[in-house]
């Protein structure tokens, strides 16, 4: 235990330093240390920074110190962007100093071979010795929206504060991930760990970290190689019972390896046994990105389901079959809805109306309107005692907001029963709907295997945890 | 040869029909009846155009007729939007009239069981022995933008020309997806033909048509069930070979099928079948309706590679790994460069860049910014002659139309090697570039997972028609 929390703590400096050194601050727009002081500036970073740098003078307003140890305060974090030659003897100075972290962003370290393994081994070595942590090198660190704070290297404006850790092996991709998410979805972060080489902070570490972070409710991990597969294991283990893990991996094959090889230096190892660690450990695989983020908005966002028994509502019985189809081969139990449910739909239906699992709305719609069919089945579908989770195959016969505010209520009468939406049609629709109803809770994706898949992914999550 | 000849002359009558009655043209907007004939209106269909309503007086301008035998001018289209009741009236008033072809939109027929089985069978019965075809019941039947013309029920601003002809089963699904192609794709379409329930005219009529239609390159297919497996078979197999054809099939599995049987009453047959006679036709298949649209983008735009062996260019080897785990898993060999293609980049990266396929151009975009460094590691990849296909992971440091205006002289320099190209990062950046390199003929995807995917279609078309 407290091994455990020593953990912590001396991992919690890379969220929340009250000092940071930006060694590498630069006065030139575009580079590395140029724009990971501007973040720090444009976020209002709350704690003191310190630019590093050569050259005397203020750089983006601020003075700079022509070396770590010229810095006349403490200073708890250092983020190192400057090149690798330089790298060791910082890291003395840091040591010196009684830095207690290092975000090295610099890469020519293990992923550049020999040279640079040892360089990375003499690095340890020096951090080691004066009990400093370090994350990297050849990472974007660390963004913490609740305490603001980033070490990222690609101009970021403000992250959106919210429930999903993101943990991450590499810069470029993470920071891309990161952007896209940023720009493209809805749900907020709790932070975001680049962890790139591992040569220190690993996996376990953060998820240490997170075990006891109030701000984060589920977890995505991208993984190019685990570094201490039995702490990753027995840490995301306990941690996942609460907090949902999904964990993104490449390298699973062959080429996958070698190419991760060259980029972190990581030995991605056997894909199987990686596999058998995420089963036993509860955490659930994710095979692309768009899973990813699909999988950690469902965990943040929904209930577990007691059971995979699904009801679909759709006004296409075409794409009402191909969603059957998705849950047949995700295991998901299209269910015998009870004859009241059948008959709550069938009021509002032309007599010769088909009901059944899924249930086809497009003859109520043209009854009773889009707004009521949609109401009707959806809550039918929901109140029904054999439905724990609901499949909505929305169109763009929902137009506006004010169209799918019944969801609103929806959400709150049914707050243990899973619900994934996607909505099918024109853009520009898509775009209106899904921050409209992503804002009760409800997730959107933009295509019916994605959708279905989500939900997969929760029941995948309670078979693993919960049976 | 001469049915084969009468067969297209048959059809023909549904794409470029000089005359058309709407039958159910209503006055109330948003009625069925109403917007077919609007959207004839707004599409400014060149030839005559008569609505029939049992209420004399003019609709949306037009003088309305009160029915089929009414109209005093030779009719050769009849669009059925009327209750399932008038349609065998109405279809023996077409038949007097030396109707050449109906679309019935309604539907009520084999799709709801026995006594609409029944319908279906009488309302067949009457066609043939007038010589006249039927597109649907339960259909949004036809679009063409070359001749302006369309049945389509739900309200559409015009379909963009393009080379990508659409045969689908269900109307609801299929104008979800027209609606998604119009707004969120940049290609175009040389016919739509929904096909309902398939009474009369089925998905081999629509190819023999396809077969002589200049303006189609490429068909995607949207099946609910097959109607006649022999001459599907045989059609497809002969056209393919020149005009590549994708095909999505719902059904695949006991719940879909169970779903689709519901539908359009269509028995979808073993999976297992439909899958061989794709094999055999040359048919590549795709399993949702993401790949059914990437695939056939491909095909419309891409030549055929001469072997799978591939080059991937990226700024993240992250998402490299990523796309070497999707290309081993689809079949497509990550090729060792030539020195002569690694020196080339060599000489605008620093000394210690390790370079390999995947060509991380990361540090070359620090040293010579991001065009000149995609520029010059796409030119030495697709200049290999090793290499057939290039996997272009585009990343955000691309930022404007003319960051990519290089892909041009590109695309020209090398017609015979097939490029993919996926965007990652800021959703803003995406939808400039999307539209900025599909201009060139490069196809853009969303998604790592989905650009190496379309790649893999194109090897796979290879391989099941050229090998």
């Amino acid at each position: 235990m407290k091994s455990e929390s020593a953990g912590v703590d001396s991992v919690r400096v890379f969220f929340e330093p009250r000092s940071v050194a930006v060694v590498g601050a630069s006065r030139t727009p575009g580079k590395l240390g140029n724009t990971v002081l501007k973040n720090l500036l444009t976020w209002k970073f709350p704690g003191q920074i310190f630019p590093v740098n050569p050259n005397p003078g203020d750089i983006l307003g601020l003075p700079a110190y022509t070396s770590v140890s010229a810095i006349p305060h403490p200073v708890e974090l250092a983020v190192i962007a400057i090149p690798m030659d330089y790298v060791l003897d910082v890291a003395r100075e840091c040591a010196g100093k009684g830095v207690k972290g290092m975000v090295i962003i610099t890469s020519g370290f293990n992923e550049i071979g020999e040279e640079g393994a040892r360089r990375q081994q003499e690095l340890l070595r020096i951090a080691r010795s004066a009990g400093m942590r370090i994350v990297g090198p050849n990472t974007t660190g660390i963004v913490n929206p609740y305490h603001p704070f980033t070490t990222t290297f690609v101009e970021m404006g403000a992250v959106r504060k919210g429930a999903i850790a993101f943990i991450a092996q590499t810069g470029m991709f993470a920071g891309l991930m990161l952007q896209r998410i940023m720009t493209a979805e809805n749900f907020g972060l709790s932070i975001v760990a680049g962890l790139g080489n591992k040569s220190d902070v690993a996996d376990h570490d953060i998820l240490e970290y997170l075990a006891q972070d109030d701000n984060t409710k589920a977890i995505m991990m991208y993984i190019e190689g685990v570094k201490d597969g039995r702490r990753f294991y027995e840490t995301a283990r306990r941690l996942t019972k609460t907090k949902p893990i999904t964990a993104m991996k490449i390298g699973r094959t062959p080429e996958g390896a070698r190419a991760a090889l060259s980029h972190t230096g990581s030995l991605t190892g056997s894909d199987a046994v990686f596999d058998a660690v995420c089963r036993q450990a509860g955490i659930v695989r994710a095979s692309d990105f768009d899973e990813l983020i699909d999988f950690a908005k469902m965990f943040a966002c929904q209930p577990v389901p007691k059971t995979s028994r699904t009801a679909v509502v759709t006004l296409s019985m075409g794409a009402g079959a191909l969603a059957s189809d998705f849950c047949y081969e995700s295991g998901l139990e299209l269910v015998k809805l009870k004859p009241a449910t059948l008959e709550k739909v069938a009021r509002k239906s032309p007599s010769w109306a088909k009901l059944t699992n899924p249930m086809d709305i497009e003859t109520m719609v043209e009854l009773v309107g889009p707004v009521e069919g949609y109401r009707t089945a959806i809550e039918a579908a929901l109140a029904d005692e054999n439905v724990d989770q609901c499949l909505i195959i929305g169109a763009t016969v929902l137009q506006t907001e004010s169209d799918v505010r019944f969801l609103e209520s929806v959400r709150k009468a049914y707050p243990q029963k899973a619900i994934s939406v996607c909505i099918l049609g024109a853009k520009d629709v898509y775009e209106r709907l899904f921050p409209a109803i992503e804002k009760y809770q409800i997730p959107v994706f933009p295509g019916l295997r994605r959708a279905v898949n989500a939900l997969a992914a929760l029941n995948r999550y309670r078979q693993l945890n919960r049976e």
